[in-house]
């Protein structure tokens, strides 16, 4: 008998895939589920309690909050990555660390085959379908879903024919939501002209009165909020989620390119992953040098894409990891922010290894440390070539 | 008699320069003023007359408004630059237009020499000193407020003893105001912690009901407002200013590396800028491929950085320039914005290029271009490299 | 009756795919042989001639030397562009150039599909698929080779068996000759470890007497060798190969990344593309500026890429283009070049635009243009930002 | 009495700084000699009796060869570095490691003053300038060739007057040799069209019949030349020299960009860094992914320039170090080296880590993990966006 692994969430699709996989194809079915940071314990219990009314044979959740943090949130923030300039990755990364986890659940109890749910329009399918092929390429990848091109009613009339009745939730829009933001889908995001109403937001404004928050980084990681500290960074996560949710901070809406090589577009709500990077970012102007910053810049720029595009498993990560780690040896200090309606501000910082030390004098001040001469000789020096270019050019046209 | 060219803005600083080249070292001085918008026809002719008043030879208003947007904002826009990813260039630009200007100049009347009012402790030395140096090497460069290290109580008193008595304007804030956009330095921006007051900012918030624009571009190029056309591109900008500036949109800080190697930071509010900016930028992202984004993005910021860094000629922008020019064939669209105070969202965008078409399927629908299975096809070629790393890396480790 | 445009080179697979689907799938049979500077005008009438044998509909020869030169590898001179830093791109860019003649070719007849014998285990599948799917996405692919895995003995039986009896040329190694360099394949090559033998290279050493030659470029192009003038770039590369091959120049091995992610090995023997590429490059040294040549160099290797792995219609890449044109105005000057046996070397050059011109001093010798002490304070403000990260980091540990 | 530490070769230049700085400045002579692995004991010996002879208070010799080795050397064989496609660093990286090895040697005895004896025309005074500032930013750094401009004679003359009478060898050609390869300058690299003759070349042409050797590299650094194994890599640098040097191989000129903005030409011959490089490079070929070897390269671009620019105290470049000690886990194998008169050829490799394993088909040959189904689909999804871009262009340009 065929040993299947299935991702498995307790919706609509994946629970179609239980009864499927299990009756129509008479495989074994092995669900997992997999917890990024986004359920309590009583949902996980419930959605187990779920699967084995539909059948599996076995239902593991694997909970992957603090290694996906690890492995690559904190990567995130050290490479300040928000896709197209603008998007945080929310979906792109938890998903793919779902498949991750889904995966090598099945290599170690030796799956002959592994399943998702993901319909053929997007760029989870890929994402699973890669993790998939790379860590257990032995077994077969099975998607109904994305073959049998079933319309919810069909599958609820499947189910319902396979005797499993229950009220499958339908909203207007498609939302998810996890540790490092929540996208929200609708018919205004399929086009290229409208912006998600108001009240498409799942989280409304609700204080008004502007605060000051403080955020501490040691090492790149955020370390302290409000001068509380957290020995899980997971929680100083929460933390700024908490402060900043009311004041419906950080919607936008992200255009880009999918992995299958149409547009997408997508509004999200990330007021924790924003106001992280972004003060994150400013430390670091504060910290490291100019070519420094270029770099981390270039490389982070791939990170995300390769992130985004289901490449989580290049080792070239692993390499830009390392650069990454090495790079935050001096990025430790405390941001100061403000919080307002539908907006923030970073306001400061403050650091040992803050580069605009006054002790050599400040920008637009006169300093001891060097002298006019020796910038009018820097000068010199530095249009040398560009003069000289000139120069040439000059004579050559003459001639 | 030696003829030197001086860069002159009726300022206190430069107003000294004039005397003391004129009186001190015995030259004949040639004072330029260079209009980069920013001036009003009376604040020129007074400007004039001032010059006059202080004994130059000859005075000179180079008006670059329209070469300032063709050879420099126009680029800024087709690459989105923003140093940093905060700051759109506002003073640097400016600077080197002026510089430039007053160096043609130099070059067009055969002056032996060539001056500017700048300190030792900023970038506008070096701006100034570069583009002296590469446009007209041969001759020599002045700078007396750099060299001589004066305070502006010695100053004074020096125009006092040669005759010249008027109020030399000192405010809290050093504000530098121009087409593309106003600096603000203050203490606050002498350290890394605070930031500049409310009543620091020369725009204040003076409306507050939220409102929708549109911009449309033709080719990159800003060419109507609110469905107004404008023949002129920098009439354009200025009519977004105009809408925009009375939320106070578009205050921030920048921290950046001067070309002297420190840190700087200075306040600046540059709505205009912002939105046309962001606009374009959206634009972009619904018309260009990924890899022409990513392109021009890695060119952008070298651009926005030599520029920044006084090295406008050099010859490699001029390559930069024609492949923006290029990328931009279909960069035409209208592109919907909303204002509020301090802060405005850009909402959606129309575009006859827009490669979001539904012609071909909308992301997270089924289409009919391709089908699941070619997904799974490319799925497993494209991870076919990672899966074979991931294999030789098991294989190799048992060895 | 389905029109199917067929790509036709004479050879086994392509006389097999003409008889399959015009007897076997009932199509009308379209053949198109595309010239790309290989063939002789009796080459082409023999080919054109047994494709009518075969029982083709219509047979069309399209001869896009000039094409292939003026679109193509002008642009990989002015790139220097060499794969993986050794491989001209000999093949890559010629089977491109064949596949967008043939999709160009089935568009203007309105074929309803489109067919190419490539086997399913390299790059060149991958290259037809595109530029047919890119070109004509409504005509049909039809791969017989590739779906129906045939042997060589099967595929001969097949045409024996429909009454075509031919002598069907089968060598121990794989070659294919083009105006940009010849690939060698065999069974050497099919490993990490071996090495072409002496006797597998097409191009045999049959001169020893080293000779100097000198290539003359204008803006880029190759317009001169030995003096003598050539009014179609072509012909100066076939001058330049007459030269050099008789030195058995040129020969190297090629290990990349194959657009399926397997790695592949080839030989190639590539004389005049290296000579020509070399001399350019060492031309560019002398007349570009630093980032010039930079930013050449990172276009360049993405320009490269993006051809070998069939994304030549990519609008990023006429974007590139527009650079390098631009790139180009200086690129003129004479090199001089040493042939010797299976070696070359670049001796010098000489151009109007040399910015090594002794005007403004030699390197290693004095000059008048600056100063010991301009080099001083170049020297003093270009090390600041480390000098401060120094000493802030041992401030910093100090706490 | 001012204390002042002086980088001391025994040449001219510093013996007259010794006299200079000791009897017209008054001041505390102590020079370093710095062995970056090129010196005999009897050669360092006789240069400290010759230091204390010109009546120096104090010598040092720094050996550093093997600090040498892995703080850099063992870097630019991990990026591959050869500045402009061709020029292995050889007197760049070292002058560096000399003037840092001054400097801290300054800085540990706590010198007021730090001289070196550079002229005003090339690279090396800016890298002792910045290594010197960056060190010891409190000390005054002396250059009293640079500033004084004399002649040898009379420098000659200064020392035969303070007693010094020595023969001062002056040679046609200005040779540098150090472990990393050997610069060579004469009046033929002054221009640009000439190139050094066969007698000004320090390695002559000994032995004519081929020979193949194997090179053994561990985690990316050398560790067996012909199975030999070497604790040491700077013994096994020198073993590849003395293989290859009989044949006058690695033998070029070098045109690049000067710190000081002109174009510099130099002349080198570098057998083992030119050999040992290409061949880690082809190892890599076969074990690193595509954007693994393309990151690395961009990368190595910048650690080369900013090297030879004498930036090596840059922080970035420790982050790049961190990227390239990751990124060399698995380059481990032996290559195969064809060495013969004037040329070397890379024949192969063998490595556990080879990518190019056939347990996953070879390039060109069908193979089981994937079908030519899988190929079509994947570029039906990879031409995508192209397809898309060309037919929405065609839309767009019909209305």
């Amino acid at each position: 008998m065929k040993k299947v692994v299935l991702a498995y969430s307790g919706g609509l699709d994946t629970s179609f895939c239980v009864k499927y996989l299990g009756e129509e194809k008479g495989m074994e079915v092995h669900s997992v589920l997999v917890d990024t940071g986004g359920f309590t314990d009583a949902e996980v219990a419930d959605i187990e309690k779920k699967a084995y009314e539909l059948g599996v044979k076995s239902h593991y959740t694997a909970r992957v909050a603090d290694k996906y943090y690890k492995e690559c949130i904190k990567y995130l923030v050290f490479g300040n990555i928000l896709k197209n300039n603008t998007y945080p990755l929310s979906v792109s990364a938890e998903r793919i660390f779902q498949a991750i986890a889904v995966a090598e659940y099945a290599k170690s109890i030796g799956a002959n085959a592994i399943a998702h749910g993901s319909t053929g329009a997007g760029n989870d399918q890929v994402r699973f379908d890669m993790a998939f092929r790379i860590i257990v390429p032995e077994a077969e990848i099975i998607t109904p879903i994305r073959d049998l091109k079933l319309s919810r009613e069909e599958e609820i009339e499947f189910l319902k024919a396979k005797g499993v009745v229950r009220e499958w939730h339908k909203s207007t829009y498609s939302i998810n939501q996890g540790l490092w933001g929540t996208s929200v889908g609708g018919k205004e995001t399929l086009n290229s002209w409208d912006n998600l109403p108001e009240s498409a937001w799942p989280t409304q404004l609700t204080k008004k009165k502007p605060t000051e928050i403080t955020l501490e980084f040691v090492k790149g990681e955020l370390k302290a909020v409000n001068n509380r500290r957290f020995k899980n960074p997971v929680e100083a996560i929460r933390r700024v989620h908490e402060l900043a949710s009311p004041y419906a901070i950080g919607r936008d809406t992200h255009v880009g390119d999918t992995i299958i090589g149409i547009k997408g577009r997508v509004g999200f709500e990330a007021a924790a992953p924003l106001i992280i990077i972004k003060s994150h970012h400013l430390l670091e102007k504060h910290v490291l040098t100019k070519w420094q910053q270029y770099w981390k810049q270039n490389l982070a720029e791939w990170y995300g894409m390769l992130l985004h595009e289901g490449q989580f498993n290049e080792p070239v990560l692993r390499d830009i990891e390392a650069y990454f780690d090495n790079s935050q040896s001096n990025v430790s200090g405390v941001v100061r922010v403000q919080l307002a309606p539908y907006n923030f501000q970073i306001l400061g910082i403050k650091s040992d290894y803050d580069l605009m030390s006054p002790v050599f004098g400040s920008y637009g001040e006169m300093n001891n440390a060097w002298s006019g001469d020796d910038v009018r000789g820097f000068s010199k020096i530095a249009s040398n070539q560009v003069m000289i270019h000139q120069k040439i050019q000059e004579l050559a046209e003459k001639k």
